[in-house]
């Protein structure tokens, strides 16, 4: 028996789902979901409370989450996994150079993102702000409509994650400036490929406006994204392009030529999406 | 059936080994093996190939894992679980201010960090040095006997905890400065218990000097531990107690007043391992 995720056909002979409620379990925390009850736990992962029981069990025993009395939360030992991705992949050697010296030149915010299930997945991010809210940091994943890295890397997705994508629609508002319609959608995307950037104001949330253009890997496939971000109130879009789209297209190309070095980054962190499709290993 | 793990015994009827397994592939890789085949894979998990296949094939389609030809990689997705952990906890927000005060007094680099299994496990982590290796960042374990962080958390552990780790010695020399001995371990263990602060010159890693000291919550018991660490040509064990242990002392003060404020940082991130023991749930 086989079943379909996300545009590939998985192999159930060779898919283990115990290990897949494992991490249901795990990836039900989160910043809204901090401390949950074992109760709790089952209703927001769908499974009944007898395994998320055992989960629960089998998670704490590894390290990866903690008790206190009859609450659950994430313990410290995930941060060990995202460190050893942060250092095999080279990304705070490779992107975060250039990330910082958009914050020097701007002020403000910059990230690096790629497209991970349809949302902005966030690899590097340092900022200057501390008010704006709700505030990026690195794997924080937004939904890719709503801002200017998501609507540049989804501009430049193929067409069978983009379909995926726009097939959501009609989008949740998160601002009454956020771009809910198919058609909406698609006809800004055609723009963002047409003049090679993309612009978000007030879309994620009030206040914040970024402009954000692709990363290319050595063969000139899209392969991530990079914005410069800031306060709305001060930034039109005239000024988002004209202050600082150059200097923007300029830390883009500077980190091709680092990926041209050095493959091994693309590989394991840029991948385009559609080329990690499921398939036999 | 039981079986003992980390001074519990572990129920093997809640204990779901196929979950187990899934983390022993995905925590396989780490700076040293960013890159490995499926044999590999087996190898370093001691899994049979069969088994780490499925593991391998699971985890690629829950996003965690990558694939390029017959290398695995981790993959971005690991980022979210740690994000998830940091706002959760609020790290970024409690201990990343007293840790960059320390840095900009001193320069060099400041950390905090708590026991996880018998290791200093980084929860926050800031530096202006670029030159010094290993680097420590945020998520990365060090044998705890080898750092001033280790030894403060060691020498603050239960009997439990503490009889563990020395009976694991004789230690691994990653210097002729460290400490390999059982004997001359708990000796300067009852050292840094009776003056408060533990110093390692060199004994990580050639070149790196550093003083921690403990931090207590509310109620006095030792949860974490802070250091300001720099260059060991620069820096003598006079130099780092007479200029930077009043102002270590400080900030460790000043995370408490935070914890005894939000109690819930403690629960979440800074419950000592031995409160963890593995019971029924």
């Amino acid at each position: 028996m086989s079943s379909v995720l996300d545009g590939g056909v998985i192999d159930e002979k060779e898919f283990n789902s115990a290990i897949a409620r494992g991490f249901a379990v795990l990836e039900c925390f989160d910043q809204t979901h901090t401390e949950m009850t074992l109760s709790q736990v089952a209703a927001r992962t769908g499974l009944s409370p007898a395994t998320a029981r055992r989960c629960l069990y089998t998670l704490r025993v590894l390290g990866y989450v903690r008790q206190d009395g009859r609450k659950f939360t994430l313990g410290a030992r995930v941060l060990t996994l995202s460190s050893s991705y942060m250092r095999s992949s080279q990304i705070d050697e490779f992107l975060l150079p250039e990330v910082r010296n958009l914050v020097e030149a701007f002020g403000d915010a910059a990230s690096v993102a790629i497209l991970d299930e349809g949302k902005a997945l966030y690899l590097a991010h340092t900022t200057r702000q501390s008010a704006v809210r709700p505030t990026a940091a690195v794997g924080v994943r937004y939904p890719a409509h709503a801002t200017s890295l998501g609507k540049v890397l989804l501009a430049n997705a193929d067409s069978v994650t983009l379909n995926r994508y726009v097939g959501q629609a009609p989008f949740t508002a998160l601002t009454d400036r956020t771009l809910t319609g198919k058609k909406e959608l698609l006809a800004c995307l055609q723009e963002v490929k047409r003049l090679g950037y993309a612009i978000a104001v007030d879309e994620l949330d009030y206040g914040i406006a970024s402009i954000a253009c692709p990363i290319c890997d050595a063969e000139g496939r899209v392969v991530a994204a990079i914005n410069s971000s800031g306060f709305s109130g001060r930034l039109t879009r005239d000024v988002l392009v004209e202050e600082r789209l150059p200097r923007l297209i300029q830390a883009s190309r500077n980190i091709t030529a680092k990926l041209s070095q050095y493959p091994v980054l693309v590989r394991t962190a840029l991948t385009p999406q559609s080329a990690q499709r499921v398939g036999p290993i």
